[in-house]
């Protein structure tokens, strides 16, 4: 192997350009080859990069003996069949999320690439932000105390999705940066939805329950007017917002809670619990591109034959929660155990 | 009985005193007597309102022969033994939300005011601002299209309450509302939440099914960070916004959605749906009192001897929902039918 | 004199029923008389306090002998014959701002106050709010460092001021406040403005001049479409943003500004000055109201014989700046030495 | 000349890489050649664009005979020479904001491209914003009405320039923007500002004044803690809101404003003018990048031999201002004429 891992890229749609780009601007790897179906496609690799090779032709990625690593980044429907022939031709493979359609296909991904001792690392991105590092330090320096509650909105207009429903488009953000910031793992999830528009779920609540004081609640949806990306994170010592759609302070810790001493009131109605509150604290946040480090991080586990935190079992473990989600929707959003 | 409604009110705490200064503000009502426990609550009363009698007797309420009506704002355990005794004398009864602590208490009160001759009215006060109004207009002139989902944030820190959970506290506003708005009524409903403090439920998630197209969804919350009042509202031809926590522009109107003929994609994983994304238009909202024109709305119905729209059947639907939403916090959130 | 300072109120227009409530509601004081012209205005007062007297006379108050202090909450035109007389009757003057309307008759109230050993305070509401406060607390403990700015925003739609514009209106608020904080005084004025309306200018910008490194800006408004309140404030070492228009965390500091070695880039036409761009924090401001406090101070200086902060002098101070202005306006916007 | 503009880049910093992407993306130019200094830059441009050409010769631009056109991109006190050289050597010139560092240059310049019949544009980028487009077409339509002020903020901290000040370098937005939006030319302006880190101004505040009614009033800082870009126009009949920091609803227009006829108050203090406070409507914007557009344009007022609405002589409009307020600065912020 070269000291730069050799690259070929599977798919040019919505975020294909933004894997060649990056995994471009790295040190650790160079892009020799992206392929597309479609010559309009086709010429848009082109123009973008002429020195990058485009093909209509998996194959020439899949079989080509000058790749180290696909990468994956077509529809999920399309995942588990690319990846396969990728690891049986001995390459590693980063495959966007969610990793596969089913749990079947996860398994039998990662027992072939340990066979074949080769990585998969599932496009997790959000775990590489800046801002989800700094939760997660914030976390495990115990700032914000025992975790009482994981409560995400992430809606906007589109894009819907072609072969899933809006739980398997969004709430894998959710469920990735979740299970990268609470040690815990969910015992059970439900979901309720709704499909206004063809037959998938485009508007979907999903409630995950652990067997400790934690809960878990993500809000997706494709058909909301306007682009809402909060999370609230309650913690025992502190609690925080983190607000993905705007520039600037994305981040805020809030030094509130309630104190353990209480008493109850007399002629009002509500329990006198007394209320923490004091200052708001905005973290500074590098600005650096997560997709960037990622693809420096595959790289980097390939040559140094390290195991990737984003692994196949890490994609695996949010597949088993898609997947009791769909069974939930099914089932009357009844409680389904993982 | 005179021309003006004359009224005892029971109950000061922390709803208390806006009762009292709106049935006093408007001319159809005049506010006779306040009954509270505790000397301080008395001289709180007798401070504020000179000329109104304070009382530590609820009989000088309940058994009054001068009064036409009785206000109760006290928690909601004690509605209905207050509402009945009142009933029993001969009042009308204002009392704040939630009705009643169970549906079997509802309707008998209910029976108890029709055979009466007396009217029960619950405030559901949102149901009378500007803004709930005009998104009323908006829906009724058919200028959203078909309903696709309510989706409700109402969080903020604190105040717990003593005798019931979060969703009790807070999801009437919603369920009431919701009720307003939309003709059709939900056939089911769920909830999920986590008590962190005591045995209460601090943080619940509520959905509701219709039988239609039509989705609820609300997340109730005593233990956020920052306060949200945030309502989604999503129509087949516009949708709206209603941030609550503004001072200004609390209603926006988006000429936003997706249009009726779409084509899937070739090599792309998004499905081409085509979305149509106009104007944004935010309607002029009087700003009104909600509470005195509720008031006021009250003093008519006994004058005019009418039926309030949120009236005492109203308020049984409210805690319909509520109950049902008990029983499927206890049944792991399944499913529960009206 | 009693133990409560007992006040006579002149107007009840926008502000005087803030002044009535607050100096109502502390222990250190009592109003006893309220006087306004109108039978409308009368009634008003009746309604709202049916233990305080309204009359018409002005003489009630000015002459009054149960009286040992006015509040003069009427227009500025009126200011100083009102208090001349009230000081001139052996009562304490409490005065809205701004102070006079010249020069010439703030100098004489001051005169007359300290020969009649009376006390006159100017109703310089801001900086009796815990966010100045809280500004002070960060200037005086050296958080900020060497100030740089002080730069405000202040408009509105409304309301137009009958015989003064919008500068005489809008920046006392902005002129008390930097006076309150930033010890050395402005040595020049220079205001710019427009008058659409009427005569009087209804939109304007100031510009203080220090002799030091300090600016002063304020940008007032009485035709936005939108209400700003953000008052800006550069320092050496941190820099804040005061947002008065929001209801939580006002204040935020910044740990941002320039480090001191730069050197010059060489392809590039930016200068490559070392930027620092560290956390923001919003410290928790204490929910209190301003007025309150400032009826309470009032009273305590009166009983006490201390002299206010914002006595008759500091009153002054923002008169000559006002007048600077006016004297800028009328000279194309040319420099005016204080 | 070929059907693409042929064009050669001088300068690749911090705007230098928005020129090429944005020539390059058209149909109607192509970029040959960057010219920048120093090895690190050259490889930057080769890393970037490996089929343009990079040098570090001036010449092989200026005098290369396989260009049609050069973008100029570089600090504003070279723009001069090379604009010069360029002409001289029979290019058409694109060349960034500001035009140059006087006025006499800018008149040399326009003079000697008149002689040569050859284009200049001058890169006011914004005016070829959907926004500004927008907001031209409301002011034609007469949506808004007589113009009353333009007032804007451009603050943020940094980018510190090497050879100008402040006013040079954020200012020229405005004046162009507001330039192309009202018809009337100033007749005079003024400028006020401080230096507290080099000798050039980081703060200031400039104000247009106009024979007409209307005020212009720019507010622009380098030393500001938060980012803000909010222009404000005020209208006899509608009043509009810019704020270009958010991602959407950049621009809000108000159905508000003041009545004709109003009356005296009598006791109060406010004139009681009457308002009219409606509607708020967000116009749909498409999103385009506008230096494509301006790209684009100069390619085709070049092939179609067409003068630009942004050319020298629009150039030299805002180089006067510019001038004028330099000598305002220096004169105590008197007022300059034009």
């Amino acid at each position: 192997m070269s000291d730069k891992i050799r690259i070929g890229v599977i798919g040019y749609g919505y975020w294909g350009p933004n894997i060649v780009r990056n995994f471009s601007s790295i040190d650790s790897a160079k892009v020799i080859r992206v392929a597309v179906s479609g010559e309009s496609a086709l010429n848009r690799v082109r123009k973008d990069y002429p020195q990058i090779e485009a093909t209509s032709d998996l194959n020439d990625i899949l079989c080509a003996k000058d790749l180290d690593a696909v990468a994956i980044v077509t529809p999920v429907s399309t995942h588990f069949e690319l990846a396969k022939k990728a690891l049986m031709n001995g390459k590693h493979v980063f495959v966007e999320k969610p990793f596969t359609r089913s749990i079947a296909q996860a398994e039998e991904l990662i027992e072939l690439a340990e066979k074949k001792h080769l990585k998969i690392m599932v496009d997790h991105t959000f775990i590489f932000t800046s801002t989800v590092r700094k939760i997660k330090q914030l976390i495990d320096e115990d700032v914000l105390g025992a975790i009482y509650y994981y409560d995400s909105i992430r809606v906007n207009l589109g894009l819907f999705q072609n072969d899933v429903n809006v739980i398997w488009d969004l709430a894998p953000h959710d469920f990735s940066i979740m299970d990268f910031l609470i040690k815990e793992r969910p015992v059970a999830v439900q979901a309720s939805g709704k499909a206004h528009v063809n037959g998938k779920e485009n508007i979907a609540f999903v409630t995950a329950h652990f067997s400790s004081n934690v809960i878990g609640h993500f809000n997706v949806n494709w058909l909301s007017p306007v682009k809402v990306r909060l999370t609230m994170l309650g913690g025992e010592k502190k609690m925080l917002v983190w607000n993905d759609a705007v520039a600037d302070e994305k981040l805020r810790v809030y030094d509130k809670g309630i104190n353990g001493n209480h008493h109850e009131g007399t002629d009002d109605h509500e329990l006198r619990v007394s209320y923490r509150s004091g200052d708001m604290w905005a973290p500074k946040i590098k600005h650096t591109e997560a997709l960037q480090l990622e693809a420096d991080y595959f790289a980097s586990c390939i040559l140094g034959d390290k195991t990737p935190v984003n692994d196949g079992h890490a994609g695996l473990r949010i597949i088993k929660m898609l997947e009791a989600c769909d069974q939930s929707l099914k089932n009357q959003g009844g409680l389904v155990y993982l």
